[in-house]
């Protein structure tokens, strides 16, 4: 590690909660202690930044989290970061508490933030990426993604037993505002005879009734996934097409909402928070700023806050070309 | 076992499907051919039985399913059999597969059209409670139920990682249109801020607003249980009651719908499943016709179709109290 | 509520440790809280209250811990509190804490040194059944049991993977060291072959040799099920009798081991924690003394400790007879 | 896809089985229906392949397997196949069945028999990771390896639980027998306090002493994560010495085993065997032999069956550190 002058550490979370986010807590404050560097814990990310609503951390406060579901840290979105003086009333609260550089956890969201105030203030700010979404460019995978994308598998595993028992059509919708990936990996993992992503929204409602064409003399049951679109919910929408142009299915619709945020993270997912966390604290004694902290090919990978949220997720051509193969 | 001149018994599973039917499916042949008796499987119920959907079973044919979802004899509703032409097809195709008396799984709805189905053509009938709702007079517990409400719980642990880390409130609905044991355990299991139930409709939101405002101080994170009502959706409406009364709450509302069907069933349901299963082919084998097959503290226990349907269950005071004490 | 010279109670966890202990003790703070009544944990049982490892507790010192598995006051054994010395410590420490009643929560052990201690120093002490074993007279089930059993069924449909896969053999050995419950339920669930429990241990290798015979022509692969019997492990003994007996068989074995006490409680457990918790505290207001509150056909009762350890628990003998049918 | 001569592959699972082969043998069995080539699943791997116990397969075979543990196909070891009479008769019955290429499921065992296969009579043969181990160069994951850990991971949360409540020390034996993958990921995942493993054998039991002692004043519970080494069981071993320095601690031994195998695969699992499954058949058609397809950098890789197994696996250097570091 080079010299710096970084003394006290504060660590939060911030957007929507991940699994795998109590995880990289404990990797940033072991990692700091293991430095001799203090580290202050944020609670509610911005909001409690403004809040002074901040402590000090020892080994004991991160002790047996690494497997708990949510972030002891709390997470809150927060308007007031959003202006010029809230962010001044931050700055003026971490400079009381002795914090000297940030390390944020979050979206896209979170880095915009981040950027700015490090950029304002001059401070050290360095990010991890925490979000179920895997919405960022600069990771192969975010901290949650693997977690939630288990979650949904399982529920719809529990849902095919259902449509198998009926003969049922289900179409199910599963997280993913502006991005289809945990549709496509859920789908994929389940046997889902169709798949309805934003990506791809040119093919919609006319290539699930090719497929529920083809695949009527081979199936009982059918299961659709749907990636969320919009606060009406895609599926319903869906669900009526379907149900105009094929009365006779029995036709069902599942929303798997928030139990997707929730539950004690898989491994993947603790040992990628355990791994940019370390890293995160050893990047910012080395002199990193502005990056966020993510794995690319299973080494450590550090992408501006400009570039990782810029949103560019591609789908990977091949997934929609397997869906096609494996679900006739 | 008393002489009997049982020689064909048939078996299906009917209604909405339930976890552990397979494990009473299993435990119907088995002890049929324990008993030296023939086993068809009937599918999809009394549709199937119009069709003539039937075939022999034997050891394998049960072999690896008391661990799984759903039923491998599939079940659907029938508008035909509640037809006499329809009940007159069905019993000619049982004639025609030499099927001489009948194991009949699944709800009220199940038990009504067997206990018809018995009296016009006198043949031997029972029935075993399989269905999640535990709303069926004559055993403690249902098949399916156990599996149901620990699925259920499951989701709201994940769901209340979410509310903690937001300090969100969260309204989850569960199954039980009729009944609202499902809301009950599953409300007392999860520490649930309040439960809102059929049968205490009375109370209603009035009682909601009472324990939020007392709940304000000493909790940040907030989970009411609605027992589903009708199509609606009764988890929308009260969402919308608090969020007018309440606006600077942060509220979401999550429907766990059809997840609670599926899954593997835990041991209660297998256990359960499997004693009833071999009491039923037992009790036809002595001579029971037209009755239920249940558990009455933890003693196998006999009850009238008729009786069976009631729909009497009554919510245990004691349940709401404890709710009320420990949710403070 | 009758009236009560109860000001403090003190809440512990002895013995070995079992899921649905932290529901347990949420349920006996904020039903004593409830009643305007101090509630003092005690960590580490016997041991921390020789040590006056004690501390007041509140509304959010048992927050968000109904899902825990383990129980957050620790447990321990003691072998001063065996000695007259030993106890009149740990009562002085508990007068000097205002502590004048006692809920304990465990087994057979916490309950023998509850029963002196309570009759030594006129304290007022009742008892909740926390023990996975489920081997306490005057409950139908103990906390922990139910959790201990879906863990060890769990462990058993994965380990039916393999042997199906490899057409193996496997003996599993489950916990229950003068016990066979355990055993006995999660056989049945699993469709185990064969079970094998001391209580039965005459019928022992030459009724397995015979159910494996049989088996032969229908079954690919088989699962044993063997309660724990003695430090050498029963499951290795049996395992090496039937290699010599069938050298041909592809035979393996697992000790399922400390897995099955640890996890988040099943509905069941938490529901049942739950009631008799709130129960514990209403029965010490009442005047109840040196009882364990239990729950026997869904109704609270009330069994002398005495009584309780009496260690009586009967095997079914239908259970037998059922595990005979279904394993054909 | 290029012109072939290959009109019917034939499919089998070899060696341990693995979570994901089911997906792994559908996607196979899907892909080549899609090419409309027939498709024969060999039962039992090689020793079924002598056996001649083999069968066509269609979209129905596959359906429903998606979610399974365990392989549909079965698995075994054959000592004749390591002979050119075995060999030869293998060949005579996939000629018999007309089967002119072949699709291996399993590891470096699996892969040596299928090299020399190939090449002894001019079979196309191309093979899929199938093993827990995760020790195939070639491919950053096998099949099954991701479902094994999570399994591991959520052991020792279980154990965690007991561990914590009584503060004691336990050692966990998880598989690998060659290869401390298993172990590493697992303990970094569940925060355990040590990690010993074959590759850095050397540091072993002192700097585990170290450890212990460094801890000591921090923490409560402990849990020192071990690698499967030899018959005997390392975790025994290491189990005395630590008993003979700390008499003190209360230390327990828990040997996974068995159950690591089995269970519903994981999505990630799932997605990977679906995509090497049918990149399997593709390669085939494209004129790939002697190699397995597996994945590298989130794409499909060819790799020869001589270079996939040998065994050359390396430890992260980084991933001790991150142990060293947050275990503190």
């Amino acid at each position: 590690m080079s010299t710096s002058s970084i003394e006290n550490i504060g660590v939060f979370t911030s957007g929507g909660d991940a699994p795998g986010m109590n995880a990289a807590i404990r990797a940033v404050v072991r990692t700091a202690l293991y430095y001799n560097i203090q580290v202050t814990g944020i609670r509610r990310g911005y909001e409690g930044m403004i809040n002074g609503d901040m402590f000090l951390m020892d080994r004991r406060s991160v002790a047996n989290i690494v497997q708990r579901g949510g972030t002891i840290l709390k997470t809150a979105r927060s308007e007031l970061f959003r202006t010029p003086e809230g962010r001044k009333i931050a700055y003026e609260q971490l400079q009381k508490n002795k914090v000297d550089a940030l390390v944020a956890i979050g979206g896209d969201g979170t880095f915009t933030g981040a950027k700015i105030f490090g950029n304002e203030f001059n401070m050290p700010v360095v990010g991890l990426p925490g979000t179920i979404d895997n919405d960022l460019f600069g990771t192969d995978f975010t901290i949650g993604y693997d977690t939630a994308i288990n979650t949904a598998v399982s529920a719809v595993d529990k849902i095919r037993d259902t449509a198998e028992s009926h003969d049922r059509l289900f179409i199910v919708e599963v997280m993913g505002r502006d991005c289809g990936l945990i549709a496509l990996r859920t789908g994929i993992a389940t046997g889902a005879e169709a798949i309805l992503i934003p990506e791809t929204i040119n093919s919609g409602i006319e290539s699930v009734f090719a497929r529920l064409e083809r695949g009527r003399r081979h199936k009982s049951s059918k299961i659709i996934i749907v990636a969320e679109a919009d606060e009406a919910g895609g599926a319903f929408e869906i669900g009526d097409k379907i149900k105009e142009k094929y009365p006779n299915y029995d036709t069902r619709i599942s929303i798997l909402g928030h139990i997707q945020r929730g539950g004690s993270p898989t491994c993947m997912d603790r040992v990628l928070a355990s791994r940019v966390g370390v890293a995160a604290v050893e990047a910012l004694l080395d002199g990193h700023r502005n990056e966020m902290i993510g794995l690319i090919h299973n080494e450590i990978s550090y992408t501006d806050f400009d570039h990782a949220i810029k949103h560019n997720t591609e789908i990977n051509a091949n997934f929609l070309k397997i869906v096609e193969i494996l679900s006739l």
